[in-house]
């Protein structure tokens, strides 16, 4: 089986980021608001902020104690000329998660707004793409994997991954299946399926007998086991019977940190 | 096998907008913004315009000689208070069709500017539905046809119809799989659905020996053949397989009438 290596893509898309923000006159700068939370939260922003540092991006963090004070945050950031990206670190209330439509599109760098939505689901031109599911798309890029007429099964429904990938592999002319918690006989569609995209957040649920020969499997799950990350897919059990595979660690979560310094990059340039 | 009677669907849909617009001191005003064109589209807009004025509904036509003076008429009518909806009537030239972004929320009773396919696509509230999707959705409903857990193919990926049915019927717990043009095995793809949805303008397309037994068969199809006005599935060929179908005529087009008109009022209600 071939591994489908994320930090190989990655180092591809990073070396084109750092050419495209050496070409640039005012370097991004970036403002992430959050409210004061969780470590898992904590973790995730310091990896960004040492990437923003690495590339020369701004990094602003507003870590609010209140609703309130987020909004007040928000709003003072919102219509700020020197803030070029705004991003909302979840998890978030449903009524602050409602402004995410207020974000101006030319700011929305992890492509999450209504607006960007719908203009990645209606194949229009310059939407910024939500970066996991994006990052899906680079490594079969990367490896040169046609999906055309291919059967593609993606096995989670979210807003950041499952939907936004539909309108991509679509574009690519793959008959996309969007299965979910509610599906009868999962494993049945995945055994049919030509490519299985795993973003449920179930730790190696994906077994040898759940696919066919020679499938393509893309792990976007990151669990935590035992003090370990592992993937969706039972990477060691698949090994003989898959024909390409992305490891976890060192997968799509690898690439997504690529495409998030790309989407702050272009997503200045995009409107 | 049970026919799924679009025109029993529509009557109470249409029941419901009467007594809403009963009730509105303010009746909705539409504008339709073309370019002088063929005569399919002259029966479609002379369609909408007397169901208008059936419903009390203002109708206001703006067909244009150029792309200039269609710009234009957009300017004047966009953010006229007086008018309360808008609808660009196809064919359009691209520069054209990018303009549909700009029409407000609030006005866009066909759903299909980018923010409003976004909400919809990300399953938020107050989304604006394109009609024809709506349309299936409704005679789903109306029937009671439970979709949890059900296999659901839908054959077509257009942006009006089959991208707009994705979150609507994964809402619904279906699982969901879009065939298209580039799709191989299509028929193997459909014989295991327990619902399809057909979606892409071939005359009497799909017959009986691509369903399996006891299917749900829904026709969005609408094609002339011999100058008469016949779906994607054949009627005759499946009726003896399949448990329902929706006919045509009669069937998802006479709904979606009932539905334009629904939005029209509602979507001055939504923002």
């Amino acid at each position: 089986m071939q591994i489908l290596d994320g930090k190989v893509v990655a180092e591809s898309i990073n070396k084109e980021n750092e050419e495209r923000i050496k070409r640039k006159k005012t370097k991004p700068n970036i403002a992430i608001l959050g409210i004061k939370g969780d470590e898992a939260s904590n973790t995730y922003i310091k990896r960004i902020e040492k990437n923003c540092q690495k590339f020369g991006i701004g990094f602003n963090l507003f870590l609010a104690e209140t609703e309130e004070q987020f909004k007040a945050n928000f709003e003072k950031i919102k219509d700020d000329e020197k803030i070029t990206g705004i991003m909302f670190q979840q998890p978030l209330p449903k009524e602050l998660l409602e402004l995410v439509d207020e974000i101006p599109p030319i700011k929305d760098i992890e492509g999450v707004s209504s607006y960007n939505m719908g203009r990645l689901f209606l194949g229009k031109e310059r939407a910024i793409i939500p970066c996991t599911s994006k990052a899906v798309i680079e490594v079969l890029d990367y490896y040169n994997i046609d999906l055309t007429g291919k059967k593609v099964v993606v096995v989670g429904r979210s807003n950041i991954v499952g939907k936004p990938l539909i309108p991509q592999l679509l574009q690519k002319n793959a008959t996309v299946t969007i299965c979910h918690s509610k599906t009868k006989n999962l494993k049945e569609e995945t055994r049919n399926a030509d490519v299985v995209i795993m973003a449920i957040g179930k730790a190696r649920f994906l077994k040898k007998e759940d696919i066919k020969d020679g499938a393509i499997l893309i792990d976007v799950g990151i669990n935590f086991e035992d003090g370990k990350i592992v993937g969706d897919i039972d990477f060691e059990d698949i090994k003989e019977k898959a024909s390409m595979c992305t490891p976890v660690p060192g997968g799509i979560g690898t690439i997504t940190n690529a495409v998030l310094i790309r989407n702050i990059i272009e997503s200045s340039e995009k409107f």
